[in-house]
This record gives C-alpha cells, structure tokens and sequence, in this order.
C-alpha cells in the first residue's frame, strides 16, 4: 500500500495545466489579451461590494438574476434562439458545467464520446465521473465525417457526446447537419453537448447550435465567459438546453455552488457586454491575418474559428515552442504529432510572435 | 426510455437545500447573523476590483496568496499545529472540498463511512461520486462510542471516514480519543476527514483535530469562512492536512477551479479576522444561553459545540416549525425524528425565537 491511498487510476498522474510561466507574450491559453476597462472594473467593483454587505447569508442557490442575465445575452447573440433564463445553468467555469453534465447523465456504466483530436479535459471529465469514455477520430482536415460519427454512436450508445464547436486545439466548427444528424443519431437515449466555448469567434455565415435548440430536446450548448468577455479569471460558464436537462443538473449540483461574489461579478460583467464583446471582431480579424501569415511562410494551418490558430507540421515542434520560449514569446506544444497552437493576441503581441518565429524558422535552417 | 436520461438513481429526487424563504427571523441554515463590517466591505470590493483588472487572464492555479493566508489563520487559531502553506487546500465550499477528497479517495468500488444522525450532504457526496455509502450510529446522546466504530472500521475496511465535529446537526463535539483511535484503525489505507465547520464555535477547553495532524498523516481537517467567518455567501472551504494528500486533490480538481475574484475576496475577509471572529465569543455566549434556556423550558437539548442547537422532543415536530414559521421564525426541521435544529442569531433575533417557541407551544398546549 502506497501514501497516500488514491484511487488506483489516478496514482502517478500530472494534475491538468498549461505550465504558468512568466513571459512577456503570453499566447498559450487563449486567454483574450484585452483587460476590461476602469468603467467595467469599477462596476464589478462596486456590485461585489454590494454583494459583500450579505456576506454571511447564502447565495441564491438559483442565482435567478444571473440566469436572467445569461439569457438576454445569448438572445441578443442569436435572435433566433429565443432563450429563457429556465433553460440556462451556469457553474464555475464550463469545466463544472461539463463535469455536473457527466455526473448527471454519464457515470459508471455509461459512456460518453467525441472525436479526437480535441480538448484535452474531456477524457478527465470522464475519468472523474468514472464514464467510460470512447474516442472517435477527425479526419486530416479535422472535420467529422458523418458516416463513421454515425457508425460510432451506433457502436457505442453513447449516452453524452462531446462536440466542441469551434474544436480546441483545431478551431474547426462543426457544420449544423452534423450536430443534427447526431442528436438524431443518439435520440433519447443520450445528449448531445456542443461546446462553444470560442462561439463567439466564429467567422460570419457560421452559425451556433443554439439555433437549434428548439428542434432536439437532447441538445446542449456551452459557452463560457473566460474567452469573448475576457473574463477567464472569472470562472464563469454556462448552458442552454430543454428545462428538464437543468433540472437533472439540479440533482449533482452541490447547494450553492455560485457565491454571492461570482453571481455579482459576472453580473456585472454581462452589463458591459458592449465593450468587453468589442474586441471580438478585433481578434477575429487579428486571427484570420495570423492564419494568411502562416499560410505565406509555407505552413499548414488549420481553418480556424476560434481565437487561436493551429498550425505545423514540425519534426520537431518542441524545439520550435523552446525556441519561441527563448524569445520571450509562449504558445501552447498540444494537437496532434508535429503542429502547434498559438493564441490570438494584441496586435503587438502578434508581431511579436511573428518575428520570434521568423527567427526561430531562420536559426533552424 | 424517461425523458431526461438522467442515471436511473438519480431519477425523481429532489435538489437538496433548505427553501429559501423571505421571512423575517432565519435561523434555518445556520449562518452568521453579523454582517461584515463597511470596512471590510469596502477591503473586499477593492480587492475585487485589482484582480477585476486582469479578469481577462486565468486566475492562479494554485492560488498561492490565499493558502498563506488560510495557513497563517490556523497557526492563530491553533497555535501548536503549526500549519504551512503547502498543507493547506481550498476550493469552492467545504462542498467542493469533500467532492474532491471522494473523488480522490473514495469512488467505485471504495467505501466512505459516518456516523448518523450526521450531516445531511454526507450520502451525497458518496452518491455523487459512486462511492458506497455505509453509516453507523450515534449514541443516544449523540456521542460515538468507539468500541463500535472501531468495529465498523474493522467491518468495512473504509476509504473515507467522515467525522463532523461539532456534529451537524446535533451540535456534538468529538473527543480527540476518538479521532486518534479512528486514525490508528483506518490506517495507511484510508483518509479520516475531521469536518471542522463549526469549529470555532466549540466550547473553551473542547480542542481541535488540528492539533493531532502532525501524529497522523492519514487526518484530514476541513474548515469554512462560512461560519465563524461570516462568509456564507463567499462559497470557501478548505482543509489542512499531508501535502501529499493536497497532491492527490490536484489530481482530480478541476483547473482554475478557484476564481481570481473568490481569492481575491477571501483573502481580503482573511485581512479582517479579527472584525469577523469578533462575533464568534458574542455567538459562543448567545449559544449557551439558549440552550439553558429551552432546558428551563422543559425541554430536551443536545450539548452544543456549534452555531446551533438541537431540541425537542415533539410527538409533531413539523407542527411546531409550521408554527414558527407562521410567526416569523425559520428553523429548520431536521434531525432524527422529534428534534428541531436552530441557529444562534442576535440577541434580538433569539427573543423573536423565544418569544415564537413560548407562543406555540402555548398555543398547542
């Protein structure tokens, strides 16, 4: 018997996390690079302070202002969803979201899927609710093909489906027929989880899979504040699904899990949702530059979606993350074999990385 | 095939909370009445609006300030344990913290064990992490009387034992004989987790489980800022025991999982300690005199080590709380059959509850 007794499984494994270093570009977890601005700062300020004066009461275990809140946002972001706050869950952070899905409706004797490569948390989510979990694959260009999605959900029975849209590390964002075709697919048995946590960052024409809502009981959107509204210190992430889904959630969900603090910040945050969405077109501009760039030096880049850019194919990509490293520039060594992923930052953040790859690709040759 | 498809154990139950009613005197969740002063209201928000200016970033993985500040606390509180940083974990709400332990300790195929009447949420944390529920008994007077659990112990060989101490809700303090005895039988195959909750409430003379950590690596101590520290709403629990075990957690936590806003407010609270126990002496008194009080009163009543205290016994124990309500006063209406529970509040707040009490049971007699 070993010290300390933890499960077997998890015996000798790494705890999950980007290395936290302290460099001047900061370009690996697609963080959104623009700090919120005094006005925003000052009224998360002031409806903390609020908030603060009850301190030793309980939070609003249905945290009903908040859900309000979420909902009118995701209206405004896609009218035709038609969203009510009785169809909206938060947590701290999508990751509690993902982890309160699976321990509803995933657990032992279950299983849950999605199609690798993808983000790198699914698999613990599944290992900490014991779900056991079944990964199906991308094609070269990340996509997914139907058939084969098709043929695994018939295979497995999943009874939660993993979609990331757009997909981190890829950005690729899965077509509607897709997410239709597999709701129907896994039917009442299951539910289907689209998780958009970069919806924001879309290109335009592509649409969100809350304009499906109405159409498959089974379907779940995520989405987060930590990326559009730069608020990843925040941990705040959210749902929309059918009523009856928040309510199997209310089951897990331990009593209070969002204080009084988080419901009054992200409150806030939400009432600047102007601003704080501002830089998105920004980024998406910022990225869409990043990806012809990369494309003119001659390498591979995956269509992105998101607010970070996949791109390679490097013998050795640990010897390019060490070199940008070295030049004070970080960015993430994840995705499959040979490519690597850099966050969409500042203008100046990207010139940066620009002239640090430049000379890391020049020193190699 | 139900709609949802939620785990066929979950199926049909009900959210656990107490209800949240507007009622005028709410003793029913055991909270701090005091709230915190303008001045530490003011020390939050502004602690809150410096981390708000990075919201944008992650917050600290391991949220280092705040283990100082956690740690620095214990060794006031409890001077002989000694606490250091690296002994210190915390999460959002003991909630959160005795979700992570059984995640990391307990799970399919182990076993966690208390001892009833006990905490309501105990089975919940095991239901919620497919961990086997197995619950001894009390004595009459609520004590455990150790040749049987050690019996227990022996029988069940557990991976988790819970031991509140003050026990909620029947207010009962653990000698520190049996935490000993319990860590010795358990052994290196399994944690004992101490729930220190309402801790700083205990009577002079009754010590801490802090102190014997340094005799037991397998001991795990949990605490709150929601009681003594008046931050219910602040959703901070945490625990002091082996680094190692705190190793073990960062396995199964999920990331980021404390927000930079959550850190920033609590180590703030932290900074006003000495405000925010101030009311726990005044509490300590109150406490007691309510106790001699419903003794007076004819009544049975549990020796209290906490914020609250457990009397009775009433042939229709709902009648009387459905009485309490009816003129203002919430308690809440738990315990084994015949008790009532009710938390210590201003001095203003126990006449109302008197006041209540000596009407209904006027009024039923």
């Amino acid at each position: 018997m070993s010290w300390p007794p933890i499960r077997e499984e998890l015996a000798g494994i790494e705890p999950y996390g980007a290395p936290q270093l302290d460099v001047p570009v900061q370009l690996n977890v697609n963080e959104n690079p623009y700090q919120p601005s005094a006005e925003t700062v000052a009224d998360i300020a002031a409806s903390v302070g609020a908030a603060a004066r009850n301190l030793n009461r309980y939070p609003d275990r249905e945290f009903v202002a908040l859900r309000e809140g979420l909902a009118a946002y995701l209206r405004s972001d896609v009218p035709k969803a038609e969203i009510t706050p009785e169809q909206v869950w938060a947590a701290n952070g999508s990751n509690e979201v993902m982890l309160q899905l699976l321990q509803a409706f995933g657990g032992p004797g279950r299983t849950a899927i999605s199609f690798a490569p993808t983000y790198s948390m699914y698999p613990e989510y599944a290992r900490d609710t014991n779900t056991e979990w079944v990964v199906g694959h991308r094609e070269t260009d990340f996509a997914i093909d139907l058939e084969k999605a098709r043929a695994l959900v018939e295979e497995t029975r999943p009874h939660v489906v993993l979609l990331p849209s757009p997909n981190n590390p890829t950005g690729t964002a899965l077509p509607p027929e897709t997410v239709t075709a597999l709701c129907e697919a896994v039917g009442e048995a299951g539910i289907v989880v689209v998780d958009e946590a970069y919806g924001e960052f879309r290109r335009s024409g592509v649409p969100s899979a809350l304009e499906l809502l109405d159409r498959h009981r089974n379907l779940v959107v995520t989405r987060t504040m930590s990326k559009a509204f730069a608020g990843a210190g925040l941990r705040l992430g959210y749902l929309a699904a059918d009523p009856a889904i928040c309510d199997a959630i209310r089951v897990v969900r331990l009593p209070y899990h969002l204080s009084a603090v988080t419901q009054a910040a992200a409150s806030a945050a939400l009432r600047h949702a102007p601003e704080l969405l501002g830089y998105v077109a920004e980024l998406r501009e910022e990225r869409d530059a990043l990806v012809d760039w990369l494309r003119a030096e001659g390498l591979e880049v995956a269509d992105s979606d998101a607010n970070f850019v996949l791109f390679g194919r490097y013998a050795d990509r640990h010897a390019v993350w060490r070199g940008l490293l070295d030049r004070g520039v970080l960015i993430r060594e994840t995705g499959p074999e040979g490519w690597l992923r850099v966050s969409v930052g500042t203008p100046q953040e990207m010139d940066a990385f620009k002239h640090a790859l430049t000379d890391v690709n020049g020193a190699r040759a």
